[in-house]
């Protein structure tokens, strides 16, 4: 009976923690009074047992409990739902690490390209990718054709749609799409780059399939979703359909509340990186420190650590950090993060003079 | 141009909290350097405008912000983004409420059956109905539907499978729907009473909707799903085929994080009660005050506000709190809920003596 096992926070002291942990072997599992739980297999297989505790903290603890594999039936949201389904409502709680033997992860195919998938794609062996996003929201797919074009001619290597744009009137699905697509082959063909256009397809449940589908046949070159408005395993679907085979970049959007308070959710190392994996993100989008949002620089490492750390089978996630990065701090992120990253720099591109296009070479500038 | 509004809720003063409304409204919109804003439709009609904004406590003010319609597409998850996308990671920002035109509404079908619809089916006039899970997980379908002929033997209206059940060895998903519900239809047929089964079908994104209408051929009688595991958008689908037909009912999995700040996130209100409506919910479970969970009274007060307000055209959603629930504690739930209530009771059941359909009868004679 094989297990797998996850590493939790909780809050309070060894006896508090080893009581609350004690609730957690129950509360994700058999959700019965402990003293009815019946003797056997499912005392001792199917609920979960505490592995570990380490009072290491004045105010909390590191629990490290087990669970039964075939528990999960090897399905993401049956997955996520045992490691935090119910508990996501106590206070307290704080999914910290995921400790999934190969033979739970060789049940998923993880992220298609990966890192090295995705340079050799690109042909960009060693610098850091450039990434930036088509907006602001309310142009029109001419217009945003138009910026993707000035984009592509000035290096950027991968221009997303802004995840804000999905299948409004002003920019329809399928004409931007293809605007944009166009563009930027065109842009292609002028300089002899590679970039690509990458469309948002966090969509309704019936129509996901169909548009990464179209974005293929449209000239996509990847596809961005956000997980937390689709779900872990709609993501999961694109990034292991053969009819797709396209990167698979993931937006963060509506995930916030998960990591937002240090006692309470999941880690950023576990949400951005282990799941993000799990459900087959080749690259990863998240708020860099420093910028508009609330991460720390500490945290936005972890999720590097959680996107490229040895796990089974799997292949490296590319970390994507943006979020009001502007070209100013590109240097101390180049020291930070190293080559393999890819910097999301959106609005910032607009900054320090008209020529979008001279921007786009500036900012290339910097990673060559 | 038609609009729509959220309420939030932003931590500090009236200063800071201007401040931060002015960034949600691009936030949540073009995302672009306030200045750099083109003129225009974008800056009149896409981006937030702060509508409202009121230093009504000591230490957070009330902030209304409406943005386009049209910058929603009409569907579920590019509202849920505009709504709080990106400043989920942002924190001291909280959801309140929000106020959706029937012209949205009406582009989304809402519970199919709602308060008035399942009392209907049922043949239920008035009373509250009772509510239980088959649990514990790890018992075989034989078992499992053993626990639902007593279960319906014994008075009990809904029985639902625990929601960790999906497709495990122990308990394959075909084979315990059929036996669960053919002992739900054996008990109906003994005691002249109309129990109904309904399966978890919270399911990887590609056998959901199949899971969905296996349920119907194998006859169950509604279904239960996660929208924390599986997105939301996919329960709205399911609510919304007229080839499944079958009461949705909405577990809250994985949706703690959400509402578990009081600073952050999103009101229980907003959503258990708004955003359930607009995902198709006939019911929404939810952790009762003074269980095993951290729901305060009020809080499951504005859960049923939010479950039968009105809404545009949209029925009213059965809120169904549980979650370490006794028969001790029906008759102040009755005080505190009225009539319109579902009582899930699961482990409680099997407190106060082995005979499982007496304790039942007991159940069923607390609130007739």
């Amino acid at each position: 009976m094989e297990r797998f096992s996850v590493g939790y926070r909780i809050q309070g002291d060894e006896i508090s923690a080893l009581e609350r942990a004690r609730d957690i072997c129950l509360e994700q599992t058999v959700e019965f009074p402990p003293d009815l739980v019946p003797y056997g297999f499912i005392q001792d297989v199917v609920m979960g047992q505490i592995a570990r505790i380490r009072a290491d903290r004045p105010d909390s603890c590191r629990v490290t409990v087990s669970y039964d594999l075939d528990s999960t039936a090897f399905e993401l949201p049956q997955l996520l739902n045992i490691l935090f389904g119910n508990i996501s409502m106590k206070p307290g709680i704080r999914v910290e690490n995921l400790n999934l033997p190969d033979s739970l992860l060789s049940r998923f195919k993880g992220p298609r390209f990966g890192i090295n998938g995705l340079r050799l794609r690109l042909g960009i062996k060693e610098r850091p990718l450039l990434f930036t996003a088509l907006k602001p929201m309310g142009l029109n797919s001419r217009e945003l054709a138009g910026l993707a074009y000035k984009l592509a001619r000035g290096g950027i290597d991968l221009i997303k749609d802004d995840h804000g744009l999905t299948n409004q009137k002003y920019a329809p699905y399928a004409e931007r799409v293809a605007r944009c697509a166009e563009a930027v082959a065109r842009a292609n063909q002028e300089t002899g780059q590679s970039c690509r256009y990458l469309p948002n397809i966090t969509a309704p449940a019936d129509e996901i399939g169909q548009r990464a589908l179209q974005a293929r046949s449209l000239g996509a070159g990847g596809i961005i979703v956000a997980p937390g408005l689709t779900g872990f395993d709609s993501m999961r679907l694109l990034a292991e359909n053969d009819g797709i085979d396209l990167p698979v970049f993931a937006h963060p959007a509506f995930l916030g509340s998960y990591v937002i308070s240090p006692a309470s959710g999941i880690s950023h190392f576990a949400l951005f990186g282990q799941i993000m994996r799990l459900a087959g993100a080749d690259g990863v989008i998240y708020p860099n420190y420093g910028g508009r949002f609330s991460f720390s620089q500490d945290q936005c490492i972890s999720i590097v650590e959680g996107c490229t750390m040895e796990m089974g089978p799997f292949k490296e996630a590319f970390p994507c950090p943006g979020g009001g990065m502007n070209m100013e701090n590109i240097p101390q992120m180049l020291e930070v993060y190293g080559r393999d990253v890819i910097l999301l720099v959106g609005g910032g591109l607009y900054r320090g003079g008209n020529d979008l296009e001279a921007n786009c070479r500036y900012f290339r500038s910097l990673v060559e």
